[in-house]
């Protein structure tokens, strides 16, 4: 057993989506924070709140600023966030003057929220993009067995014959909803998030909508007012993402019945045994139930980091971390498995007679 | 404690919520399945399916049906579901040969789901309501409140002065946004379930669509496919009340924390203690964490139930019933109290001076 | 979908166990309370802190005690528990003088804790002597086909014969070790809770633990220092009891596979369904799967409840109500269920040849 | 947002443990299956079921093997597990003859499993020594500071003064109690895994009970019959540790809220702040609070995973992976943060004047 096996040297093989993975590595975070700063800094040098001078050095800065990442990781611990320390070495890296300007009215948690936002957006397109795919895959395997008769079965019993495209609908028919949610929530779901020390911008006076409009804008987000203690829209991706495993779960769980029942599905690419060679087990329609009821638990702890007392919750806030990336990466590994595993299948119901 | 708070003769008064309670009763759901099997036959004796004078007998059976609820115990501990038991009833009172008509085509979980969307309809427009309506308090606490000054807090620490304003919207945002959710949802969100043994309506040919498509007329529900083993819509709906009833919670635990720092909020109708008469406990304040807590615990439930096997599965289907209605009523009950709550604040903030 | 299964009025056949249920209702949790206020009188006058005739007074009043219910309700409703409400009507029961002695040095939080413990006392018993029957039904069962061979299935898959005393080892030993762990916790797991208005037993001088024991002897629970802020052992016992469900769970999953596969399990008693006559659904076997899934849900609020601020969070303590009385019912009823499924199992595995 | 924070380069600082975390690298499995394969073939030599010389090729090959992580993990990827690409590679640099002797009479579950057991020893040793240590700091806490007085709070309201000393108790009792359970748990609960394909290690006849046992005696597990479908043992330690982890939460809610008050304790180690330089964050006493709602999230699953079905289930296997190493390294810096936590208190409590 890993630690993560989502990052893990030999695991992720099974259970991680590089992709997705992607979105969540350290490089990925600080590259999206650097985004921030740099924006902020434009748009407070358009707004003559910085000189002009101090934001192109910022800007130059970030393009090239390698972090002393043990330093950040001392500072994390510390600072319970990135921020700070990642500040100090940017100012650093900037030099004497204009480092006074980097990060001016902002706080921790616009950097890092609208940061996450960047990225969850990149997560989200790549999801729906997946779905459409999915539902190509699903669409062919119609189209090539959806005549042929399946032995349907309710309360775990035989019942009356069905055709298979009547099974491939009930798991199809879902994934369509799921990326038309998510599409939808698309459109506003991912805003900066711009705040100051408590929410109230209040170190740029009336200049604050604007320089906040001009971040989202630079960073193509959705412009909106401070959300910073309300993370309804990260507990609602979340909810949209395990929708995605969940009923890829019950896809798998499907596809590792009629494995165990034998006789209506024929499935290539299954794994192998170290003690029995005559086996091909159905493992990634088994792993589609793991990634499902994963997400099924984890989805429990971004609701109860709803629960985001004042104006900045370090212990909510500090719960998300653990469990939203995850979430992410597993989802992504569900569509990836998922359409492995319709792609294997080599034979699907039974000619009617 | 009590085996159930939300029912429970004293618990209730706390936790409980009548108005979306009932919707869960027995009766309730006895009403609306022979609502139910009325519609079925009324639509199968305009298709001809069945004679009109045996769905004009079955449609006045369902109007003064009583049913034998010891034998709907016994019935249900045996069949896993009340309805064999239920059309067996029915049949008997609709009397001999028009009896036999009773539930054609149709299926136990056909019965049971569309009376669920049935009643899940009438909460979430309770709920839109309820949303509306606790806005428009939050408005006048606005009103009344909105330019005072209050500490704002990040990390437990105190960090600048925000205004009541600031405070107010970080509670009311997300609610507006549930509320554009829930209505978004009813749009699509509640179909009639009718498939037949398997799903396939086999026993009513070409038929089966223009019937279901009168059933949900007759109903008020949309018309849709038989969605048995998608149970999806129904982990989304879970996930927008546990987003109202988790956002309630932030506003909870707000307010138990002003209670706790004292000198910017002023509470009438707290509870008392059975030891220290000087108390004025914040309780509706923590009930509204607790209830946030219960639900985000619960929604994992709901997001396990999309593994729903093949075409209907006892296990996964079951444990809808044990999580949903108390998650509905938890939710009315947080929107209850909350009401309650803003209503009892008597002072927020301090002067600006 | 009734609003609670487990006390329902047709899903209790099918979900609910009536003898664990009867110790949460709101009647015995009454009987535990004035049991609680009726030791602490005898124990104060013993002590010589209230009078010997007010005590007596006292414990005759808690003998013929009828509440007014609808009074609780309301109480409850406004100081969040019971108790001060209930300590009122008592006083007036009691009468005027004896009366003002009633509830002493008591909190509420004493009062619901002890009563809890007196009553999950019983529970725990229970859940021993089920067991212990059950473990015997499996005996008998290996007893009956033991020998017999059952086809072994590893990853969804036929992997090599086994002995059906084989997979009966797999259901029976964990249940041996949860009889253990329970009868280990029982030992000092119901310890009396008294602390008084914030834990210090403060009105109570010296007095204070010798009438705490003197309580507890009274009411055959261990005596300990009061513990109202430390929930583990209501997380533990929880978990302990979430086990039991588990592996039950466990077995219910086999007996739904085997029913499923065919050909080597015989079982009667199975549930009809309203669409298809010819089936014999393994409801039961679901019904273990539904309640194994629903307590591991559940299990993570009384582990969300230990984060229980100072010296009594109103919001962590309410969570623990509306969990912990429903996961003792769901076990309870996995009890009784897999009692009636092993003793409907007529035939299990294949003659050996 | 990180991947997984607990192995992230800089969110560790914060949120890891190393010592914890060091069981669950790549290597230390490796290394532990390792160790399986040779105890088995020692004993297996010892039985006389292969040769001597070939146990002593195995075992000198366990001692100097490099698998070729990237081949592990397109093996694991296409069985599910590692073990039949790692088995391979064994094989392999064991070399012609002996190399067929590698990994005789097992399967992938029995390497796993034991290599899992070996590990989890050592976190449940490392975390019994580390809950010793914190209770001689909390010992030393009650020392300096338990005479003076502090503010009682129940329900979020100032209640009667208690004393330092009331508070400490509150803390440390739970972690004593956790500490004697995981002691208890440390005599039976980890023992080693041998069943051979289906359970029955078929293919070592009436030497399978002596060979389990020599190589428990090996690895210092405890002996036991096979339990690869029996996953309570893995349940119940996660449970166990997420006490430890609750109880900490609870620590840490009292230290943030004592915090926030102000004025009864002093923090030293608090993190700054990027936009408010007078801010000193109470970011440990926030963190235990978020690693203990973590664990109570996670719990649920491992309480999921007790539904295994059959001999082996790749799912509910599978999801195990995904859950319990996090649970221990968030546990690990529960352990670790108090410790710190406590040492950074300099100030608690009022003079009692």
């Amino acid at each position: 057993m890993p630690l993560s096996a989502f990052s893990h040297p030999y695991l992720c093989g099974l259970l991680g989506d590089e992709e997705t993975a992607r979105q969540f590595s350290a490089e990925a975070e600080i590259a999206a924070m650097l985004g921030f700063e740099r924006a902020l800094a434009r748009a407070e040098a358009a707004a003559g709140l910085i000189p002009e001078a101090a934001a192109e050095r910022i800007d130059a800065a970030c393009g090239s600023f390698v972090p002393d990442m043990e330093a950040l990781r001392v500072g994390t611990a510390r600072d319970g966030v990135v921020v700070p320390e990642l500040v100090r070495q940017l100012k650093a890296a900037v030099g004497a003057d204009a480092g006074e300007h980097v990060h001016m009215g902002a706080t921790s948690q616009d950097v890092i929220d609208t940061a996450l936002m960047l990225r969850l957006q990149r997560v989200c397109a790549l999801f729906v993009r997946r779905l459409g795919a999915l539902d190509h895959l699903f669409q062919n395997l119609d189209g090539s067995f959806g005549s042929r008769a399946l032995m349907g079965h309710t309360r775990m019993q035989a019942a009356i014959p069905i055709t298979v495209a009547d099974r491939i609908r009930a798991w199809r028919e879902p994934l369509q909803r799921h990326r038309e949610r998510l599409e939808a929530f698309s459109v506003e779901g991912f805003p900066v998030q711009f705040g100051g020390a408590a929410g109230t911008l209040d170190r740029l006076g009336d200049d604050g909508p604007a320089i906040r409009a001009a971040i989202a804008t630079e960073l193509g987000l959705v412009d909106a007012k401070q959300w910073q203690s309300q993370r309804d829209r990260l507990a609602e991706f979340g909810s949209l993402i395990s929708l995605i495993s969940g009923s890829l779960g019950k896809f798998g769980q499907d596809v590792a019945l009629l494995a165990e029942l034998g006789g209506e599905i024929e499935l290539v690419g299954g794994g192998g045994s170290s003690a029995m060679a005559h086996k091909q087990n159905p493992v990634a329609a088994e792993v589609l139930v793991s990634l499902a009821r994963f997400n099924a638990v984890q989805i429990s702890g971004l609701h109860q980091s709803l629960v985001h007392e004042q104006e900045r919750s370090g212990a909510a806030w500090t719960l998300e971390w653990l469990i939203l990336p995850q979430m992410a990466v597993a989802t992504g590994a569900t569509l990836r498995i998922a359409a492995e595993l319709v792609r294997n299948i080599r034979s699907f119901g039974r000619a009617i007679t």
